[in-house]
């Protein structure tokens, strides 16, 4: 098959090759244009963007006919490189091997399908260059995620996805189970035994790592999970899925403020990254999905985060005269629309609110002085809001079983996490980070479905 | 709380610091040993194995009655170079606070415990020696997987969780639900609606990434998942857990030979990334774990692979005069102690067995000339057998179609999987690796349970 001699269109468009002769290139046909004496078609093999051109020069000698668009063929000739031209290498091909067949109807045509349309054929809108860029920069950004942290030694946590409690009543929870359906069905009391589910109890799908990252931070320093979470909401909303990805890290011996540089440093980092390593996809993005993409990226990195505490962040949105949708007034949750001012009106550039109201935000979050608030931080960018979320964690043993208490919940399930408080406990604090959330903001794709290979929403799991 | 101050012990022991002044060392005090004059308090911090060592010269001054093995403490002091020791670096402790007490009866004393009484208090475990080395290996190992196949250009996907389809009769698969139970449970008929369900459909637990990967790799070239996928099989043994994490990259354009040769690079690269960039943990492990460990791994670096066919390899078994408990012919699937024998009593290498017979393998698997066998590939190593297995997949329409027919699977279930045979077809292959099993294989470790931070096993799923 060759698949060690095939050169990739990437490697061969950046005149990294090692030879122009006798070069084999594989790939799916994107546009193929006959003439009596020299023939063209643009090959792509999903190494990078831009197809290679090849040039056939004795067309009546080729299978032309039988290459269709979205054929796979196996092209084998030498490289031209032309000059004055905008993609100045090309290929002559002196043989094509047809791998497989394409219809002459195939469902991807040349012209711009939308991409409601290519959402209902998940298996092949890769092939298209919209797709086929998502998915490479999805797969860059996954490992700049895992570079950042490796090269500052955090250890890398694959927390369970099958858990038995709500850690954060974040939302509502898929339950994993084998019972048998048809026998709870006809069951006549009515009553289930979990006792006799696999795990001899409730179990659910996570959604979130954050408290088995917090015991394992409190054992090695710092930790960071980057795995998938689950949220059974039924929201058909173009910011929500099912399934998603959640990059979590949590640091042992870490307060709020050094939390904020260490937030402040990641996003820059990951943005640079995209910039830099991911040039192709973001210039594709920046010219095709949201002109100006590139510029909103590079002022993030160059601004200093602005830093403010929830409390002045109310006064400044009260004082503002604008008559937002949500009122506001001192205990609220502050709305999208409050966020955007904030980051886009007033400070122009991202900010970090701190010290949330205690009552409308998580259990675990460490209350402050004043009895009132809790150091929770949001990270705010400008066009979408929040875009990190995390806080310092309550180390103190007696502090958090009593807010536990007062919510009502049931210590028992949190055994563990109330027990590492109790040995040579640590302050530490952690954020939350959506990938896709991530991916969407630095690409300017507007909906979730189209950042996951195969996304699942309310109603769609297919295959 | 300096955390960007603070030092590691990792770097401060690799003498990799810029002053020698003015050092803070954060983390927890593993021994502690206190006379008149002098006090030697042991403290780790969870950046290596090794702790470092803090030297009061004045204990009266200091708190140390307070301070009990598990405490967690910040100390302030200088390096001092110790010349001839064999942990030549140690520190003189100026100043030490107190961050978290921990009570005299600590449940980790010195003594060494056992890996079942650790795993009951999995939220602590990772404090001990063994389990700081396990969870530190785990996480460089997955740098590893990704860093290898960034470098060789394959684009990492999420394959879904939550799936549709059992996508190779893998197993039991665990049911994802929102139905009321109670209801379930109350309903007079019987019946199930899953119109009802949050998918509109059945849905369960992914048992593997394969099929998504393949649809992705015939649009992108190379490509692999790295995810965790589920089996709801109630064997409570030392090598199965109910959720554990997998690596299958597919080729597209790649034969099943050309797939052997990629499968051995694959292991030799992972296993030279132990031996040079983990080389405290595989040191750890050799010495505690499994003596001679290191050699194992070092010769299967320096082995050249053995490659048989499965026809080839029973007739070795055959005549091999061995009395095994499983009897030997052609057809049979091959139990570890065959694969053992031909590992490690005949090869004494590791070896790839390739074109089992059809029967026993997957649908997906491409049919040989010979109508008999399938382009399947078992890579075998000494100690344990099988570590991965792969195949070339049957990429052609009517063959695969007709494979499936024969097996009374439900072609609609699989549409999009036969859909990408119609459009472009190319010949690809790929391969699973558990990367628990690389874990164990790689450290000695005997159960799986200590392998996975919060291990799933039947009637086992705490926090």
């Amino acid at each position: 098959m060759n698949y060690f001699q095939r050169k990739k269109i990437k490697d061969i468009l950046a005149d990294n090759i090692d030879s122009y002769k006798d070069v084999i290139v594989m790939g799916w046909v994107r546009t193929k244009r006959v003439s009596k004496n020299i023939a063209f078609i643009e090959i792509n093999d999903g190494s990078c963007l831009n197809n290679l051109q090849i040039v056939i020069l004795n067309p009546s000698e080729f299978p032309l006919d039988d290459i269709n668009r979205g054929a796979s063929i196996k092209v084998t000739g030498y490289i031209d490189k032309v000059e004055g031209r905008e993609q100045d290498l090309e290929m002559k091909a002196e043989k094509i091997d047809i791998i497989g067949e394409a219809p002459e109807d195939f469902i991807l045509q040349k012209k711009r399908h939308s991409f409601e349309f290519l959402r209902e054929i998940a298996h092949l809108r890769a092939r298209t260059n919209t797709f086929g860029v998502v998915n490479r920069f999805r797969s860059k950004m996954s490992y700049a995620v895992h570079d950042y942290f490796y090269n500052k030694d955090f250890k890398y946590i694959h927390t369970p996805i099958i858990t038995s409690g709500d850690a954060e009543g974040a939302g509502e929870i898929f339950k994993v189970t084998t019972l048998d359906f048809e026998k709870l069905a006809k069951a006549e009391n009515g009553e289930i035994d979990y006792s006799q589910d696999f795990f001899g109890k409730e179990t659910g799908l996570t959604v979130s790592g954050q408290l088995e990252a917090e015991l394992m931070a409190s054992a090695l320093g710092d930790v960071y999970t980057f795995g998938p979470t689950f949220r059974a909401e039924k929201s058909n909303t173009s910011r929500h899925a099912s399934e998603f990805w959640m990059i979590e890290p949590e640091m042992a011996f870490c307060n709020l403020d050094e939390m904020m540089v260490l937030i402040e440093d990641f996003i820059k980092k990951l943005f640079t990254f995209a910039l830099n390593e991911a040039a192709e996809e973001m210039d594709f993005f920046n010219k095709q999905i949201d002109k100006g993409r590139r510029e909103i990226i590079a002022n993030i990195i160059e601004a200093d985060f602005a830093k403010i505490t929830y409390t002045e962040a109310i006064d400044i949105l009260e004082k503002s005269g604008v008559d937002f949708e949500y009122p506001v007034s001192w205990g609220i949750d502050l709305q999208s629309e409050h966020e955007r001012f904030l980051t886009e009106k007033f400070f122009k550039k991202p900010i970090m609110v701190k010290d949330y109201p205690k009552d409308i935000k998580a259990f675990y979050m460490r209350q402050n002085d004043d009895n009132k608030t809790v150091a929770a931080v949001d990270c705010l960018v400008p066009g979408v809001g929040e875009i990190i979320g995390g806080s310092q964690r309550e180390e103190r043993y007696e502090k958090l079983k009593s807010r536990m208490q007062e919510l009502k919940m049931d210590l028992d399930e949190y055994q563990w996490f109330l027990e590492i408080r109790k040995y040579g406990t640590v302050p530490h604090s952690g954020f939350g980070l959506g990938f896709e959330r991530l991916l969407m903001y630095l690409s300017g794709m507007q909906n979730i479905r189209d950042i996951i290979p195969f996304p699942r929403t309310p109603g769609t799991a297919k295959f």
